[in-house]
């Protein structure tokens, strides 16, 4: 395919098994067309002309906002054995690494918006042609959580290696040499990675469709007061709002790229007017529920929580829900070994890859069309048992018959799901995330 | 020993290995000497003059404070699929039993309180000879929670065995069987069970001593809202509460039958009086510490939170954190097998033992005066390792460094534990529950 023509030059069309094949120039139009039916085939190039930079907040930017003096918050971190130099120098290198970005696009003639994610929404979102998430995969979730197509690219950088495990970003190298990233991309030496999601449709009693934004808890205060008051003026403006409590099913306007959990949590029911604002609440009650997978029986659960994960999210909370240590494999394979007299070895090395292999096959592709669900700490007792602890669905329904649970998206949105409440999860194509892979 | 002597007649006391041995005589004085050094021998007969029965709140009473009419919270059930009927009729199984409880503790003359979870206080435990749960295990662990004396006797009664597992209240036949229950306290026919509980010491920063009652949360909308009012009032009131913030190191005032449990829980930072009551705050985020067990070397990690149990303890949810389902066995065996090409059994009976028995390992008695610390969920990757993820210990020594962790006790009581606290987590024999042990 011929390269290297002027702006805007036209982009020819080949039909291709019913879909439109296109020819992204480089410096040519900033439309994306598929590639070809294959979620990962080699791409032509691709250069957007409008790039969002959707950024972290630092943990010093929000220690900032809470209006302390330099001193005091030095002091603090020092009695608590941080350091306000470490958290100065983390921030520093987030920053570097953004300006290093932002510059390396505008030096090749995009437009950039830089975003902090506070004030991240679907204006951001419509405007660009790709959006790039400067942070680590929780910028990246919450970059993902706002783009509904599947044709908007989202790329992600890893602005602190050393904090953060990036997986959902480009590998680490990038991070200080984007402009390679770049030229990658304008020459098409990359694929495109189209990632599967999780859809959610509620029903029934119990539902509050004014989503809390759990990250914005954390780190924005006058954001997360407001946070309530604009889900609540939100839900009057967007189109296919949920009314208050409906049991008409209604789809929620998420798509989940790691994981659905689904838990109980304690609510506070009282007029918190009179408190200290510290008021610390924990999910702890064991959750009740009832569960069908594919169409199956109903089955009465008591557990810690159900986590419904995509092939994206299999390596992440997921993972760490089901992996298994090598302490636990050890005695597992010698109460094996004492029970049949068989010569199984005990030694480190064979511990650690059967523990490997083992863990191993908890992951799974992001393009993979299926669900994993997992029951965490089943409850099996003379009142509740459970058949199977995990495995892979195409539909999973969950009535909750929890006081006060929660359904947490990628562990950032959190939907009340109550006693009554009926949730049917599942995938669909058009639910797909854009994403890049570039070769290390 | 003679027996059968008359009220108040004086109790004989043998000196044995320099502790005093008693002999509590059937009618006699309500006083109770410790019997001898063994934790679990048989005892003299044991009839308490007062005694307390402390009762759960049943759902339906819940529903009842929230001030709704019968139609309507009828209604409310039905959407949910739940019945008021249902309710009802938990709550008068509870109420029969408790009433047969009082019944026949009166008709032995005993002086009977009965008191809610609510009005039970440190004043009823002075007031009784014995304090009897009429409830579940919940029930119990509040109970067992304001009796900080090894001397006081606690004895647990289930009073809805469809619901409650009950493990540790008498076996299930003395519900609707009280009579006989007192008969053999009465005669001896029973042994005394010393429960070892855990301890905690807290110092640095970010301690908060008004502890929040989680229980109370769920089940009284009053008594929640007066919960941190009346903390802050005992503070000033107690012996031996806590500063304010203090670094120096403090023995918190309560003893854990079950567990410490501490985790990252995300806390409200705002002021919530412009939102709606119903906020949920969700324990999500990954608990970053520091632990030393047995005075070894401080080690980093990063785990859903850290469970650190008694014997008591190590059936509950201790026991769910680490104990494996068949399927994960039967996977692991699996691996084994095909890396060894040894004939490993697959079959179901052979993976049930298996599981049995791994599982099994896992409780330990209530007796014992050890420790048994549990990492959950740990996420081990390029940042973070960690050696072993459970063992036995004398002491443990957990430093937060959560942005907003809890230290919960037994599931009910939550202390604030944030950055730079450190807890060390400890038992001593003086800290032993004191309870009975009746044959089935």
């Amino acid at each position: 395919m011929p390269v290297g023509m002027a702006r805007r030059s036209a982009v020819s069309l080949v039909r291709l098994g019913g879909r439109a094949v296109g020819q992204l120039l480089c410096g040519g139009s900033a439309r994306l067309l598929r590639t070809s039916a294959a979620n990962t085939s080699p791409s032509p190039g691709f250069k957007p002309e409008k790039v969002a930079v959707v950024t972290k907040t630092t943990r010093y930017e929000f220690e900032q906002q809470r209006d302390k003096s330099e001193e005091e918050l030095t002091q603090q971190l020092a009695l608590k054995g941080s350091s306000y130099t470490g958290l100065q120098e983390r921030h520093n290198i987030h920053t570097y690494n953004v300006e290093h970005i932002v510059k390396s696009l505008r030096s090749e003639g995009i437009d950039v918006r830089v975003v902090k994610r506070g004030e991240y929404d679907e204006e951001v979102v419509r405007w660009a042609d790709a959006i790039i998430s400067a942070g680590g995969d929780g910028t990246m979730l919450l970059v993902a959580s706002k783009v509904l197509s599947k044709n908007k690219p989202v790329v992600g950088v890893n602005t602190d290696p050393e904090r953060s495990e990036g997986h959902l970003c480009l590998p680490v190298r990038y991070t200080r040499a984007f402009p390679e990233a770049l030229e990658k991309l304008c020459r098409g030496e990359f694929r495109w990675l189209w990632r599967q999601r999780i859809r959610v449709q509620l029903e029934g009693t119990g539902i509050n469709p004014r989503p809390v934004d759990l990250h914005e808890q954390q780190l924005s205060l006058v954001q997360h007061s407001q946070a309530h008051r604009i889900a609540t003026m939100d839900r009057q403006h967007k189109t296919g709002t949920l009314p208050e409590s409906s049991s008409e099913p209604s789809l929620l306007p998420i798509r989940s790229l790691n994981e659905i959990f689904i838990g109980e949590s304690l609510s506070s029911r009282v007029k918190l007017k009179s408190f200290k604002p510290h008021v610390n609440l924990l999910l702890h009650r064991a959750s009740y529920y009832e569960i069908s997978v594919d169409d199956g029986p109903w089955e009465k659960q008591k557990s810690s929580g159900l986590s419904i994960c995509t092939g994206t999210g299999s390596k992440a909370w997921s993972y760490n829900i089901n992996k298994l240590a090598e302490q636990a494999v050890e005695e597992l394979l010698m109460i094996g070994k004492s029970l049949t007299r068989l010569d199984i070895p005990l030694n480190p090395e064979f511990i650690a890859k059967v523990t490997d292999e083992y863990n191993a096959s908890l992951v799974f592709g992001p393009d993979d069309r299926r669900l994993f669900y997992s029951i965490r700490e089943p409850i099996v007792n003379r009142v509740f048992s459970s058949s199977r602890q995990r495995g892979f669905a195409n539909k999973v329904c969950v009535r909750s018959r929890c006081w006060n649970a929660c359904m947490v998206v990628d562990g950032g949105t959190s939907y009340k799901f109550n006693d009554g409440a009926i949730a049917t999860i599942s995938m669909s194509e058009e639910d797909q995330l854009r994403t890049v892979v570039l070769e290390n």
